[in-house]
């Protein structure tokens, strides 16, 4: 897997634009890790809280061992020395699931690596830094290129998982510790719930490549978004918003995790061995507490990345796990009159109806760029389905991108004539495809350029610790 | 939930005749269930080898809990007293999973139920029968009929279970126990294994009613299968036989359980902490043992209905997770220059080639009525793909019905607009749509009326007790 | 390990009545086994409750398993042929721990043993009982007269697990089956808590032997009672009477259950993770209930081998744990000031206490040959302590001997000089001298000439599902 | 729990000199703990590597909450304000397992204490030392000077757990990082196994007092080594030496672990289940290593504070289970004509063999001062047995204290009329006594000082990451 040495000058000049903005999003993008690391201390970024997450430090090095493994380790800069890793053993500690490339360190312990340091860490990303910054100058080929590009995503995605796992190891401790301070969010005026059609019909689903794309961001998808097919969708409808914390307030005070008429056979027995009350990161205020103790009434707090803070009605409700949106939908057709026959959509009608405006939608998203870092009620004056929502150029969708992954009904599955990427790097995907289901649109903790419409993002069911949440659908 | 009185004569004519065949219907399957239990003790019939498996004598009483709660405790005769439950602590002994209908014991403690007796069961099954011929001779609406139908339709899957179970158990006995002595099969030549073509397109799926359809067995489906739906697929082609012994023992001598690069993380990780190096029910012959051990020659035998056997090459493979015939699809696609791009097929795929040949294939299984409660090689004077494969009727297709359910690579979801059946009966399919596969076509152990090409069993992706086994598929 | 041929005539004409005493012996205890096994079905036989209980088929078989293993495979009549196994599997399936004798079924799955029939596990007791007697007829040495009383007192053992294993068979069915209807027991007067005194100092403990004593029942004992020793005591006393339902009553109302201050730290979390809050059997009598429905206002009913009956107040409290026994006797001793100090006693302060007085104390026990198969409140006519108790020749001690085992706080551990007997049969005893307690006196399933002063049983501080209660003790 | 205002002041001028002694006292074994931490990180204290181990963070925290707790908060200087918690949060993550005080942090879950910092625990290090030594200075009574010097053999019990669970901490990490370079000890001559003997008959063993002894370091004891009390032994033997490692060798490589006949049945069942094959820290040396690896042949290296060394023939064996221990005293008295009978002793032989010989033995012992935090052998100039042994002062014993724990025969019991402490404090030791075994004579990584003949550690029969070893026993 070595750099194509026969270019034409044409190509290797057009080349050298792109690698130079590549190199100029390299180092953007690794510097963002090391910003949203920056308010921990060594000892924050040690700590495993369960085997699902990672401790801070081991993203930022697993981060670091991809570019080593499947850039450095592959390509040669021309005129330099071949790579020398920066320590041999960090190709077993810091490998997560790639059986390709040789053994690792047992996921469940990676928070007792407490050597190499921190500071040790952040030397080996120094290290590699300089020498990938060396291979970019040195116009390298489209493969060098597209796995620069795909390790930058990569790092996204971790990025979002070090935003996840921390809040998530900073629950564990009852000093509540905060991982900035920022709030409170501005009260807004509340939405309603409303119904926008799409007429369904032979659909045309995900992207057209199926090898990594081109060195621009704007061309690269994962190989799951791949091929671009078509799904054959019945007339439909999507909720104008996301289901909100009031919503769900609404619910639990129904009973909702205690009737089984609501849960899947499955989702039952998860609710009642774990005995499942309330969202992750939900707790009740303390019984001697007045209405002062900011719970607004409801009774309950949730543990945010500022603390821990009242439930605000209208937030979209998140750290949920498919198992109780979908309990959510079922009791919610069962008990409104205006949403009869409520369900989760499928990944191909959130699609569907968010491609076709992917620009305008994606445009006004809570990212992880706006430092909310947590999901925010939509203003009703940037926000409200207007009588002629249907001729707006947003069609009056809400909240698609951003805010929290939205779980669908679409089990993480190969779209027809998928094909993994070839080598190694076609672990990332594929092997995944079982037991999990789709979540769209990316939440307030991903980087805004990293989520599109065809993005697919997937998770067990049970799983709650990422910023999930739901949008009701039904048929027309 | 009670009968329509009001019906009008010529509709009661008709369902006169009508319930009359469901009354022969019903004794003939009610029998048929004794008739499977009757080569086993009262002490086989008690033990439960493991959760998801029950005792037979459960199975005996949970059939009938079925047709006393949802049809005698529903509809009363004409001019005879209300049914009086049998044992009222029944109900809650013999529930399986009936939420809305009350408790139930705890599924794992099946085996415990020494009381009441095989005797007591085997008595209450007739004072159950009694009650049900004199309903139905009472002139029944069409509500109660299709509960009917739904209570043997219900008891059909029961009877695969009692021998899937049964034989589950008997393979935790070292003295290796017989369940019926009909061994060994006749030997055949074997049948190349070719590929056949389909168009693909939009193409119809499932069965059009969303009730429970009328008492005609013809008419009968699951709500699973409602409603039918367009789907679009692209053009691919079949296998055109089961995979077999043989070709799995090819897997298993190349290393294919040692192998990550065929299998799905999960299933990789399933692999090595359960320890699996071969499908269920197989043991390495003895060291000591010489070719006349019956092994021929692959040092491998099986535990079947009919005791401990030699592998024969061309049965078809069968106890196999879907985790297995992922990997063993994945194995072949890459080893095999005739198999390139072999997967397993969507449901749909298998539904599309199967249902417009359905008599034809129907025709030549081997259910449970063969007798046989073992997949069969095909034999080659009925099964040659000749090369007009095209133009023969079956299009020269084997195996489809009967032998073993095969797998799909399709998670158990609801089609598009799928509603459950209202009522306590709601839960029987509905509720199980998460983390399991579609499995088509019956096997060896399902009786030959209960199965179609609509048929969606399920299970999840580990469970092997079943007669499970795959046919290959890939893209044209 | 064969019989030794070349004993002089008087010595076989000694051990020719002895013989004749043991072959009636041997007559009448297998016969009870099969007596107690009497009022169960075949399936009542065949289930295994939990890993620790076994199936009563089992236990028919494992002591059958145990004679032809260690006797009829060890020693040959005169003038007949050797041995021949009735069926070499049984070698395994019944085997029990004995690693010396080889492979084991595994012990969980007990239960899924449905061949062989109980049917013919009878034929085989029948066949061994057979040659036997046979053996018996035919003038053994010593060694083999002591294996058969080895192998008597084992199938005691034995019965005394059938009682107990299928009580919590039983008690695992919703519908209450009785093992024998024998209920209500007499009410009696209460006795009085009292205290009597001993003196300590240097006591002997233990039996002379240390090879299996003589063939007869009176010399006997097992290993573990061996060698007699010396240990010394001090000062101490022991309740007259054992702990009451009534007096156990008393702890739970006062919060026993849920105040750590009561238990060893590994006893709190057991009754924490087990969620324990009474007794084994104990059950809240329905809410609906009036006082007539027989708890007696206690509001507790218990599952027995009659059934279920409501809790009398004077019946020595039985199925409960080490750490329960333990935290009963330090919130004695905190609240009650005629309690002061009051502990468990240990093994040898019991024995001490008891050995002198046997004869006397055991001949007024509940075993099981009073057929109560309950513990029973002590009579005022028979047991009250008078004033002059010390002069008694009993003491004044109560129910030393049957109704429930007594836990002491002696872990069970090697008497000082301690020799297992040699070969197989030395996997008897000392291999499980490791984290358990000792308990003495027997039970009301115990038989009578089963147990003496010296015996030692022993079980894991959690267990419960004996017939194990609790005498006070505390220093002078 | 007040200071007493009265004293007479020649018993305050007493107590003046005492206190000063004891604030002296105070700072040197405060100071030591933070020694032991001083070659890690603050990651390093961080993590967790079971729940049998802690943070060296946590260690450092706890010590000081003890102080905060038991002495702080209910005590106060004289002429100064009462002491304010430094942070009331801290009562709660720092408490171990005393419910009297109140909540704790759950165990395993300590390692995910990131805040408060190692800093900010330094720092309330010195806030409590700062007010520990106002209180000393003002003059307090018995008992807060009883509950310092507790407090200070508590800091010293866990500067021994800091060792061992960094220990543990490290070698779960592939880096095989070290805690201090300091190796490798120096070779020595072997000195043979020869066996001294003990008379016997009614000995005193343990401490008189049963309160909290006076304010030196020389009259403390934990009350679990009171009160002293008679003990009747058989004359018995006691090995001169400690078991090796090449003993141990000898026991491994004879199959050791893989023979049922040496194992206690539960200790089987833990060689299986744990699929353990060594002491704990061994790992076999490369397959491609020669002799110059450093294994010195054994084909085996074992993890210590040093690094991964080669296994030394001649130093006390470490890191094994009691099972392991009771394992090797069996085998050995099976299979060698000189150690027939060999057990392990119990800590009664031990105790009536040591004491009387204390200041000599304890004066030469490898205690954590000699920094080499490793068990030693012994050499031949200071240690051999000459013929005329039972004539030396020490009779001949070797390595007695330091080096290893020795495992006993003896469970961790009460000795007979044993008092726990009043108060919060009662909860140090005695709720333990169940399940565990004890240990006698200190380790390698023991402070000498906190150490003597009484002293009575304890472990479950499976726990190894202690510095545990063996002296072999018999009977004379």
């Amino acid at each position: 897997m070595n750099a194509h040495p026969n270019q034409p000058a044409a190509a290797l000049a057009a080349n050298n634009t792109a690698t130079h903005a590549l190199a100029q999003r390299y180092v953007r993008i690794r510097a963002q890790s090391l910003h949203l690391a920056a308010p921990l201390s060594a000892e924050d970024c040690q700590a495993q809280s369960m085997p699902d997450a990672s401790p801070v430090k081991w993203h930022l090095a697993h981060v670091t061992w991809f570019f080593e493994t499947f850039v450095l380790a592959a390509f040669e800069p021309l005129n330099a020395p071949p790579y020398k890793p920066f320590n041999p053993a960090y190709k077993v500690l810091f490998n997560s699931y790639y059986n390709a490339v040789g053994d690792k360190h047992p996921r469940p312990q990676r928070g007792l690596l407490t050597r190499p340091s921190l500071q040790a860490v952040l030397e080996w990303r120094e290290a590699v830094d300089a020498q990938m910054l060396a291979l970019l100058a040195s116009q390298q080929g489209e493969q060098a290129v597209r796995l620069v590009e795909l390790g930058l995503q990569h790092e996204q995605q971790h990025q979002e998982l070090m935003l996840t796992d921390i809040k998530h190891l900073l629950s564990c401790n009852s000093l509540r510790p905060v991982y900035r301070k920022a709030w409170p969010l501005a009260q807004v005026a509340p939405i309603a719930l409303g119904w926008l059609a799409f007429e369904g019909g032979l659909v045309e689903i995900g992207r057209g490549a199926n090898e990594m794309a081109g060195a621009s961001v704007a061309d690269f998808c994962f190989d799951n978004e791949t091929p671009r097919h078509a799904h054959y969708l019945r007339p439909y409808a999507l909720a104008n918003r996301l289901t909100t914390h009031g919503e769900w307030l609404a619910f639990m005070q129904d009973g909702g995790y205690c009737d089984s008429r609501w849960w899947l056979s499955e989702g039952w027995d998860w609710v009642r061995a774990q005995e499942i009350s309330a969202p992750l990161y939900w707790s009740p205020s303390q019984p001697h507490g007045d209405e002062s103790d900011g719970t607004t009434g409801s009774g309950w707090r949730s543990f945010t990345l500022h603390g821990e803070v009242p439930i605000d009605p209208h937030t979209p409700i998140t750290h949920i796990s498919y198992f109780e949106a979908d309990a959510f939908a079922r009791w919610k057709a069962a008990n409104f009159a205006d949403c009869k026959g409520a369900r989760l959509p499928t990944e191909f009608e959130w699609e569907a109806a968010v491609a076709p405006r992917q620009p305008l939608l994606h445009a006004r998203a809570n990212f992880v760029e706006s430092a909310a870092l947590h999901p925010m009620p939509v203003a009703r004056t940037t926000g409200e389905v207007a009588g002629t929502a249907s001729t707006r150029p947003d069609n009056g969708l809400l909240q698609t991108f951003g805010d929290v992954w939205e779980w669908t009904s679409s089990p993480y599955q190969p779209y027809p004539g998928y094909q993994p990427w070839t080598g190694a790097v076609g672990e990332y995907d594929g092997k995944f495809m079982v037991n999990q289901y789709v979540l769209k649109g990316g939440s307030c903790a991903s980087p805004a350029e990293h989520v599109r419409a065809s993005y697919r993002n997937f998770f067990p069911t049970h799983a709650r610790w990422q910023f999930s949440g739901l949008r009701l659908a039904r048929d027309r």
